[in-house]
């Protein structure tokens, strides 16, 4: 990746808008700008924070414990430690590098630290610009090398689904299954899950964001898995629904339904439509076959260096969409005490359509 | 866990501070006062929040994908759906409530959403109070259903260490062992690793945060395991550092100093020091070896619902112990390009002393 060029577009956008630097917070956006792999452990606990100025040096802030992985990770940054906290350092720093507008990610800083920013520019005479959706922004389209990356973790994470579908036997509980998915992410390559693997059997799919456990995952039940993974910074997110002996009526109603939904919806999404278009397109096809109360959450998101990003196919989406996003289409219908049924796809937009990144067709045309 | 006492403590404490009610974000402090057990997936995408008034109705809000979990985990709370989002539904729930003056955690709400609330406080003539560390200070002192199962989970992350550290052929990986771990945990009976597991071997020890990679795990090397697991709802934290073969004198001789400086730092825990004190003892030790450089970090922190939570066993932490509490020790020493040794156990404040609450002994004294 160039992150080079990314600094330098980043640094034109605070020419235009007069602000002399930005303080990122926010971890898929720090990555995105500087290629440091560094883990957070929540908002409270990171890993570090990227202080880019219009021109000069580029600065990485962090501490002790992860000086080795920034060095390693990072080649247009200054690595500076901050061994009394980040706030004590930009009170020292800022005023040195002349900062006087300082951006600060709105929507990646928790208040109390936005409070202690505010109380520091009082201080120090430094405006603090509170921003929401800057980086983020950028990372809303893909660039070739960008949507090859997500591609190969889509096929990655095919090929770790249909060794671990391939290896059912039937004696598995939910969360058998989803640890073996989860080990054989980490073995073929992938840094990790892009979030925690679903597997539920039976009626435990009917919740959307089920827990694996004790549950036996059974032939004669249906079988939700939603996984993902993180290769080489880019995720994956992929559902499948399947049973792994003859469906009953209700069940194949159900899934048809739903891939129905799902290809009307794929079928849709080309640059210029908005996402509430597509979800709508999507959510008729569900709602027409009598399930519409049952498909409770929204058709899609985007996915990038965050598994859920923007932009989302929603019924709030009021913005168009753009060639080189890159989205989930997922619809559902879960009916408590029954069960649900989730397909997900991820797609490419292009001008006048689509491309489907998947290839694995397990059981989506029954 | 007796959820309706905690919910009547955190009740008086907002009579006495004539607050109406506090809308808890932050995912430890919602468990803490409901057994909610949804999974975020960050500050970004909360799987719900907590409204509390002086008295009358609790209330978990939270979404569609959540609500089987939310109405299997809770007794003590009424559950609102918010298909248009926790503002949408606090600006026609909180008029209705006749809710007047609202704490919102300013330590786990971000910026952008503080803003948001505030203009509605404007709109509907609510006052909002931004709060830090409220429920955490609640949290600090474990009461003794929380120390035992503290207890328990420490007890089974040792286990789970036995068993796979009996297994190491000397043939795997460091990401071998840390899904042998991570899949040992789960299949043992823990909800998840407390945080991602770190096996560093050879001179990957001396990254405080190593990442596990293909890095062999050879008999003659120095290997560092970080582990912990969350067993029902409570965390734990422990780290070894040993060799299967005999080590050198280096390795030896640093290796009996963190021991040493871990030892002096458990002896000096009791009811009335300050984390600073603590600190200091423990860093005196290894400073006198000569490896003073060598320990950038804080000698440990609090552990509970959190692996990571107040109080701290730091050069900042100026607030005295008290009898409850429950903290790591863990000193260290690392040298780039040779390795690391960090050894940490856990360990409950009493007035005249501490517990130690792990039984693990292996390679403490070498």
């Amino acid at each position: 990746m160039n992150y080079t060029h990314r600094i330098q577009r980043l640094q034109r956008s605070l020419q235009a808008r007069r602000i002399d630097a930005i303080l990122i917070s926010q971890p898929e956006n720090r990555r995105y700008l500087s290629g440091y792999t560094g883990g957070d452990h929540g908002i409270e606990e990171s890993s570090g924070y990227l202080l880019i100025s219009q021109k000069g040096t580029s600065y990485l802030f962090t501490d002790f414990r992860y000086l080795e992985q920034a060095e390693k990770d990072t080649r247009d940054y200054e690595i500076v430690l901050y061994p009394k906290g980040l706030l004590a350092l930009c009170k020292e720093m800022l005023p040195k590098l002349g900062i006087k507008r300082l951006a600060i990610e709105s929507d990646y800083t928790l208040h109390s630290t936005a409070c202690d920013f505010f109380k520091m520019g009082e201080e120090k005479s430094i405006e603090i610009i509170p921003t929401t959706d800057y980086i983020t922004d950028f990372r809303l389209i893909k660039d070739d090398d960008e949507i090859e990356l997500i591609r190969q973790s889509v096929h990655l994470n095919e090929e770790v689904f249909q060794e671990v579908y391939r290896g059912i036997t039937g004696e598995e509980t939910e969360l058998d299954i989803a640890l073996k998915i989860a080990t054989t992410m980490r073995k073929k390559g992938a840094e990790s899950e892009s979030f925690s693997t679903i597997v539920a059997a039976g009626a435990n799919a009917s919740l959307p964001h089920a827990v694996p456990g004790d549950t036996p995952v059974r032939k004669d039940t249906m079988i939700l898995i939603d996984m993902g993974l993180i290769y080489k910074g880019y995720c994956s997110d992929m559902t499948r629904t399947f049973t792994l002996s003859a469906p009953d009526k209700q069940y194949l109603e159900i899934h048809r339904l739903v891939r129905k939904a799902q290809l009307a919806g794929i079928n849709a999404i080309r640059a210029g439509v908005t996402g509430k278009e597509v979800d709508s397109v999507a959510r008729k096809v569900i709602a027409d076959g009598g399930y519409g109360k049952y498909f409770g959450h929204a058709l899609g998101h985007g996915v990038g260096i965050a598994v859920h990003e923007n932009p989302r196919l929603s019924q709030q989406s009021l913005k168009k969409l753009q060639a080189g996003m890159i989205v989930t289409v997922e619809p559902g219908i879960y009916i408590p005490g029954w069960g649900g049924v989730r397909l997900e796809n991820m797609v490419v937009v292009r001008e006048g359509g689509c491309e489907n990144l998947n290839r694995d067709t397990t059981f989506l045309d029954i």
